[in-house]
């Protein structure tokens, strides 16, 4: 009789790689390949290593790469493949994403062909593990300030490296404490005694028998609060000598002379165009998010399904926990969002997978793909903070246990927020190229610049500027107290309306403060708050369309989807009033809404978390072996 | 010239007991003393058993007992020297609690003058160390219908105690796994064949050598996400045999031949007088994690003072992170209501320390004080927990590393949220109290209970007994828009206004739902989200009643205070909104005076967070070590 409704949900949340989802989880699934949640730092690192040259062996981490250097040609499988392997042990999928995604994609992004062929089959196989060492003590979001230098010497053709003090050194770097022995060092370039910004170069750190180059000190960053498997360190550089051909030089090239030549004249449009590398890493990060999200649901879920706890006085049985409506909330706003979520991630590594695979794809389409992928990511990785929290409470004292899996999925899950782009400054990012469409210093991702952008634009060019979605006035009249809460078109208005109000009101503002003589950096002050709810409300708007495509034709889809809409409108009804938007007795009919939705998906959350798909290896004490199959409800 | 701002600070923050905080801190501060937030298990365990030792050879443990015990006759000191210990290693923190304050407080309270003679000298002393067996693993919050037994024998006058099951065994028990040699274990006490509800004994576990007593069975239940220091574990009985004198006998006693008396008739209510020594548990976790809160905001406050990152082209340094706008919202909201938590915390333990040193408190008295406690714990934990997860965040790669402290911050705190009462069960409890004005069943935790008490009264009873503050209508005429937002009165106000309302209105939808012949339970799942916003509401009064009666005549505090209040405003003005209490402009007001007031105290931030008096030993990475104060800025 066909699919069941998980596994109908099934496919449509595994999006256009279904086959690449089956081989990690069927991976996942061998044993010996649990989460090592509980091993010693040391032998948690050396378990990693080992599990990461296995899954290299196989042939399953480079699946991004060209087919000539051991790859599949496939950016996208490559991110789903890496979004699956986050139900696992996420110091694995950290050390994965630090390996191929970041060390191997800069080679792949930065470099040229000469580059390709020595280094990449090496690394996509593991046989030369690397790091990517842009962060540095002293900055972090602010990369273009970087100040460790890379000063070229003609008389013998090579780069001096070199760490000028310990503000400079690369810090949290991935690989470097234990295994690393290149490294992508981002550095100043200096040629002819000038500087050129922010370049990429290949800067070997140990030799093959694992000693530390001369010249080069690394010191391990010692234990984090998660992710202890991945061997994060501090180097610094001591005018460390490299050819010339270690430069990545796919944006810039330098002569043997010194002579610096790139065939991007403006050095910021080059060094946004080098950070485009980086936007894989935060889809990555972003799905990782996402599937941790499913993890901590299944097991809390689970656990709602069978402990009882109080109920009517003299019945037979306490009560569910899934039966009460706080718990309800707890969990099922959240599991709304995490659908909404996976399908606006399926839609992003479609446009991954577009770009990448399409040297001409136009620049519009590359900063969208870039503006999406980093207010997804703020908004998918904050939403794992909050649901994985709200699942170890909804789990109790078990939920403390590190076998319930929760120790882990949140001390591994923490750093999202703030790597690969603060979520703060990714969410101002996005709004910045919705304010300027996309017509500023490139990616520049100092907020200072985005209020001089704005303010010096007419007033009527920003307002046409910012209908972005060209919605004519008339689908957008005055309040309708009568549409349909429960349809999908007016869920959608509501969204974009509060993004288009949004986005209208900050570019008003911003201009406003700097015509009134105020400096662009106390118009940022005063508007920040504003600015970042620009960046959230277009990613919200986003997710919401995503979902309601993808709901399409199924029932129990659409209301989930509606729940995941009311949700949201429940968070933000005061502004919705505040601007007229919803009257008081829509916003309490709305509050009413997400009740009632609560109770009728009830029946089908089970079918809801199993569609998710996660390994059993990976729910902790939650896993069912197949003798005890029974023990859960189904 | 007097005290400096944060001295002035510092007195009224430290309330009744500065000396027993001094002490604390000092302590904490002396070498050695640092949090062992880097040691394997069972070594963290060894050290945090030696340091409570040492601090029961110091009489530090024991200030709440009487004085002929090692005590100093002080509850209010007790709580207080507790709530300053969460500054430090929280796994030493929660043993301390264990030992003297559940296992001790258990004697204390239930017991009579021949086990006060006999044990509490060498409870705290340490010479006894033990255990609190309540919680099973089929039951935690539902504590009344605990499975473990305790069957008289007239024959040998003895209590056979006996786990019929494994969700009966008792678990997560502190000092189980590896110190403890007593329980006292929470039993349902049959005598005569009679079943005579929980009660509470002293069972033996380990022999003075550490050796597992016959019949008794525990397991470790191994590593947690947090407090590893403490060794929690399982305990099975198998029919031990103990003394009948072992039946912690002041609210019920069995005589020789099996006869049960008790002075207090009513089962329910021998059951919540038994439960209400848990009291001074819940006010203890309250203030451990508004220490928990200071010590995370100062780390991040200092960073943000001295981190710069983006700001003016071309200007001569970046801008320090303290400065953005969204970065003070961030720190400066949870650093507010901090302050206010901290003032209804020491409101608290003047009320623990009236009711605990008078045995003829009046029993409404003893109610409020539950019900107050109980909210408190709730809200005080979760802002505990989101305001480490901001403060980590907001301290970016930095704060992830465990030197920084928010690893073990995280990880020990994430358990308060659940444990000496799950939140939400907790401010289920508050709201029922208000709800049924202390009326119904003592303290049943069971919701069921209170929807069909509530349903039984006439609603003009309701109504009369919900006007507890009996607010006459004029103090609260309809919306005026003119009272000033930045008033404590004004705020008050609305305050008032919005518990009482939802108090009310919760009354209303329950007796409603009943009278239409509902089931109960199916009345209470529709209302719960309402009903918990009864018990929060009323929470949050109490807190700006406190900050406002605490910041009289300072006007820093003064400021700070409005900035928590409207905070609360911001949060809920879709409500005040959709019941007419806040207009759409005076909405827009709240949320542009909270951001101007974040402008305002931004100058006084180091100052705000120096009165904490956070020890330097517990700052981790952001400690200042002597000759390197002037590295911070002032």
């Amino acid at each position: 009789m066909g699919m069941s409704t998980a596994e109908t949900l099934r496919a449509l949340l595994d999006g256009p790689y279904p086959e690449t989802r089956e081989r990690v989880r069927w991976w996942l699934s061998r044993p010996g390949n649990e989460p090592a949640d509980d091993l010693p730092l040391e032998e948690h690192r050396a378990r990693v290593l080992e599990w990461v040259k296995e899954l290299a062996s196989e042939g399953d981490t480079a699946i991004g790469y060209p087919v000539e250097y051991g790859g599949k040609d496939s950016p996208g499988a490559g991110v789903t493949a890496f979004e699956t392997l986050a139900m696992g042990d996420l110091s694995l999928l950290v050390k994965c994403g630090v390996q191929f995604g970041l060390f191997g994609g800069a080679i792949l992004h930065l470099g040229t062909a000469k580059h390709h062929a020595r280094y990449l089959h090496d690394v996509g196989s593991m046989a030369l593990p690397g790091c990517y060492a842009m962060t540095e003590t002293g900055h972090g979001s602010n990369v273009q300030a970087l100040r460790t230098t890379a000063t070229y010497d003609p008389e013998t053709q090579e780069f001096v490296v070199h760490t000028p003090d310990d503000d400079a050194r690369k810090d949290y770097i991935g690989n470097a404490a234990r295994d690393g022995r290149m490294a992508v060092v981002f550095a100043q370039l200096i040629t002819g005694g000038e500087s050129r910004g922010v370049h990429a170069l290949l800067v070997p750190i140990r030799t093959e028998e694992g000693e530390v180059c001369d010249g080069v000190r690394i010191e391990d960053c010692g234990a984090k609060l998660g992710l202890n498997g991945v061997d994060n360190g501090r180097i610094w550089f001591d005018h460390v000598r490299i050819p010339r051909e270690n430069l990545l030089d796919k944006l810039a090239q330098v002569h043997a002379d010194g002579t610096y030549v790139s065939p991007i004249e403006n050095p910021t449009r080059r060094f946004f165009t080098m950070l485009g590398t980086l936007i894989q890493g935060r889809v990555s990060v972003g799905g990782a998010s996402i599937s941790a999200s499913k993890v901590a649901l299944t097991i809390a879920v689970r656990r709602a399904l069978e402990r009882r706890q109080f109920g009517e006085p003299g019945a037979e049985q306490e009560a569910l926990l899934m039966d009460y409506r706080t718990h309800q909330r707890r969990l099922l706003l959240p599991l709304a969002k995490t659908y909404a979520l996976s399908f606006t991630q399926n839609r992003l590594v479609r446009d991954v997978h577009d770009v990448f695979t399409d040297e001409g794809a136009p620049e519009r389409q590359r900063r969208e793909l870039e503006t999406l992928a980093a207010g997804t990511k703020a908004i998918a990785t904050w939403h794992a903070t909050d649901t994985i929290q709200a699942c170890r409470e909804a789990c109790g004292g078990a939920g403390y246990l590190r076998s319930s899996r929760f120790a882990s999925l949140k001390a591994d899950t923490d750093v999202f927020t703030t790597f690969e782009g603060d979520n703060t400054v990714l969410l101002q990012l996005t709004a910045k190229n919705l304010l300027t469409d996309y017509r500023d210093s490139f990616n520049d991702l100092n907020p200072i610049g985005m209020v001089q952008f704005v303010a010096g634009q007419a007033l009527s060019v920003l307002t046409e500027r910012t209908a972005l979605r060209k919605v004519a006035d008339t689908v957008l009249p005055g309040r309708d107290d009568d549409a349909d809460l429960l349809a999908h078109k007016t869920q959608l208005d509501l969204f974009r309306w509060r993004h288009e109000h949004l986005l209208t009101a900050a570019a008003r503002r911003l201009k406003g403060g700097i015509d009134n003589g105020k400096d662009p950096f106390a118009v940022l002050v005063d508007t920040q708050d504003h600015v970042l709810e620009v960046g959230r409300s277009w990613v919200d708007l986003v997710i919401l369309e995503s979902f309601a495509e993808a709901a399409k034709g199924n029932e129990l889809l659409s209301k989930l989807c509606t729940l995941y809409a009311l949700s949201v409108l429940e968070a933000e009804r005061g502004y919705y009033q505040e601007h007229g938007r919803l009257s008081a007795a829509r916003s309490k009919a709305v509050v009413k809404a997400v009740n009632t939705l609560c109770g009728e998906l009830r029946p089908h959350v089970r079918e809801l978390v199993d569609a998710f798909g996660v390994p059993e290896t990976a729910l902790g004490d939650a896993r069912v072996v197949a003798d005890e199959q029974e023990r859960v409800p189904a």
